[in-house]
């Protein structure tokens, strides 16, 4: 899995951000928000697990855009595959998935989509971005809570006055539950399950919908075991709590396997599985949002695989890595009538096609093993990292490459950060203190040893 | 004008839907929904206005991908720069545009996306789809009505707690006001704006916000114009009575140029003036959503400027022809923190310098001239059509190639719909009755002498 051309290491010619990327910020800013930007990136000269930005910087990247890398940049398959002509049935122009699609688009919906799907789950609505995803599959949980509902009847004619009012009560009632810490979207549906950040919710109107604490589950887990399912008991009954008191209005339960914005807070398989039996009792829907968590770097294309439930979730959502966004379900929940889930682009077959290579590299190169053979090194090395500097990192904590350390509080997690950046590590926050690793699948034993190089420098100096 | 390879005329093998297609539907229809495609289409063999599908079928496409197609299919100018290797930068990888984007993004914005903006909107917001592109444009009215209503003070510690717990009870009283029969999109808050169809409503929750009744105007013009000015004044008071009533939570005002779903309704330039004076002196956004009357169909690239505003619209959105979503704003409407208007991609840049290709080839071959004398010929032969028809075929209107004629009612709709498709006319309905025409840019008077011949067969043989 060697990357052509990829850099041997990281190397920095100026401080981060670079001047010239403070020139094109001034010249960005004055049309975008250009203050969360980072770093301006060189895309072509970008290879494998190295970001190099506009002023030569070379940076090893362990962020990758929001953990939408999945196979770094500029993979040489990808490229060569678009030279080939390959994509061009999805490169001439933009189609509407739904009223016209190319051929090769139900080829690439079997071979790829389909084949990778979630274990149990037949049924796929492809998007554009995480946030339709979760919007689309709350939607599906409505349509089919209605469904159940009215088993079987029509919707009444009041019924189809009031929902062009707005005033459909039976629906305005229904009701998804979300987990405190979680992170859903920035669209109004989905933001209304997003329990995250502050900023991302203040003065937007939201649903009155019901919020359930996430367990506070400690690292490292052995020595934490006791307190840890207590937290997870305490979760699980406010969930039945909630469950029973919205008892015919509650449509769905939404969850991610790994918080991650909300500060890479992880659960027992035993809690999930608990979810998925409660769930199944008072028949609501129980949506795994993977926007984040699929795709492979857990060391399995779907993280929740790792629960080894028998009987599946009803949805999984998916994005980021996965270059479209979408939703896989059971039957139960696919709409039984046209246009109900229905928009004009239903994702994007360039980046669908792009997929189906990405899916053969992972493959061939079997990189979810990889991912977690390295993923086990890298949170083994960042342990010791804590062992080594406790008053600075502490909690690290994985799952494949999905991976955290924390800071003792936010004005230490910014130091941490700016630090790491200065020394060439590109990387991000998770919520208010954590540290969160989300390199590309192509990221080896070699790319540990250099970011725990990195963390180590940051954490002599800072100490 | 003249693409090359361009088929003739639409020569049909099979009917619509072929066997082929048929096939395909089946195999595709066990993952997801097939029910509303029209045929599957052979992506590579396209050419210019012609659709060609999986059964051989030629098709002249006036539909074009629910108005998605700006250039027509596989434009010879946008291979070729695929070949070229110009869209490289934006190929190797999908990135988030907030985090770390290549430079080639901000000289797009500043080349492409910036000057063809809406005059007098200097900021920018890019997202993927329509949908995205009015959440993002309501969630920047809503944070700008509480920054104006806060005065400069910070948000009250009580409204960062309960915004956390979706219980901001000023946010949650803040409306958008939309007109009956619009289509904004269909995620929970673009669709608690959406009023043109029960399929779209039905069984989802909805925000409790207001709607207006749009004019009712009649086609001739000049047959009903003292019917029309009274419509429209009746929506005004309308829009003023709701404005006062819902004085202090009402952050914008949402309309379409033309009403594209909800059956292509009209109004006068007059009228949306008068919207404008009024949102100014309510102080609420003017947003207009150009999603699917954006990037030229109208003869220009934004259809607001026909009403030769003085005061700009606040917020202009767009999708469609234009390959990514977003909207434009005023700097009033520009968050002013960081991260309150985000996501993962932003938009995907690969679609965005399609696009920029896409402009060069309106701009150097006349394309926006050409779909105003191409619309009015279009538009002149289907008034003709109608004195033919008349018990057929009525209320020809349009401005540029975005026209339409109505149907008696929804089954001749239908009927007339398949007959047209049978004869290799790729068309779609708008609203109930109406036969909307969405064509590519590159529709030229032989392509409008096709339509009308195929329209003028189709309705000897219903008459």
């Amino acid at each position: 899995m060697t990357i052509l051309g990829e850099p041997e290491r990281a190397s920095m010619k100026t401080a981060i951000p670079g001047p010239r990327t403070e020139e094109l910020r001034a010249r960005h800013g004055r049309h975008q928000d250009a203050s969360t930007v980072h770093v301006y990136q060189d895309a072509k000269r970008s290879v494998g697990n190295y970001l190099v930005d506009v002023d030569g910087n070379v940076m090893l990247d362990v962020y990758a855009h929001i953990a939408a890398l999945p196979v770094g940049y500029n993979h040489p398959n990808l490229l060569g595959a678009l030279r080939s002509g390959r994509f061009d049935w999805a490169a001439g122009f933009r189609p509407a998935l739904g009223v016209a699609p190319p051929v090769e688009w139900v080829e690439l919906v079997e071979s790829t989509l389909m084949r990778i799907a979630p274990r149990g789950l037949t049924k796929l609505v492809t998007v554009t971005t995480g946030s339709e995803a979760v919007e689309n599959a709350i939607k599906a949980a409505f349509i089919r809570h209605a469904r159940v509902r009215r088993g079987g009847a029509a919707p009444s004619a009041a019924e189809l006055a009031a929902c062009m009012e707005n005033a459909q009560a039976s629906a305005n009632a229904m009701q998804v539950v979300s987990f405190e810490g979680g992170f859903h979207g920035r669209t109004l549906g989905a933001l209304s399950l997003t329990r995250s950040k502050v900023i991302h919710k203040l003065d937007i109107p939201a649903f009155a919908w019901p919020k359930v604490r996430f367990p506070d589950v400690r690292f490292p887990l052995e020595e934490h075991a006791a307190e840890n399912r207590a937290s997870e008991a305490r979760s699980l009954e406010e969930l039945e709590a909630t469950l029973k008191a919205g008892k015919g209005n509650i449509a769905a339960v939404i969850i991610e396997p790994i918080q991650g914005e909300g500060g890479d807070r992880h659960a027992s398989a035993a809690y999930f599985t608990a979810i998925r039996t409660m769930t199944r009792a008072y028949d609501v829907a129980f949506i795994v949002d993977e926007v984040q968590t699929g795709g492979g770097a857990t060391g399995a294309l779907w993280a929740h695989a790792a629960w080894g439930l028998e009987d599946p979730p009803d949805i999984v959502t998916f994005s980021k890595k996965m270059q479209l966004g979408g939703y896989y379900s059971t039957e139960d929940y696919a709409a039984r009538e046209a246009y109900r889930i229905f928009n004009t682009f239903l994702g994007d077959p360039f980046r669908g096609a792009q997929l189906e290579v990405i899916v053969e590299i992972i493959e061939r190169d079997g990189l979810l093993d990889a991912a977690s053979t390295t993923g086990a090194l890298l949170v083994s090395e960042l342990v010791d990292l804590g062992a080594r500097h406790p008053s600075i990192v502490s909690g690290a904590r994985g799952v494949g490459l999905f991976a955290a350390i924390d800071a003792r509080d936010p004005e230490a997690q910014a130091r941490l950060l700016d630090a790491l950046r200065q020394r060439g590590l590109e990387v991000g926050g998770s919520g208010t203190r954590s540290i969160r690793f989300r390199p590309a699948l192509v990221f080896g034993p070699r790319h540990v040893a250099e970011a725990i190089g990195i963390l180590e420098d940051a954490c002599k100096t800072i100490a």
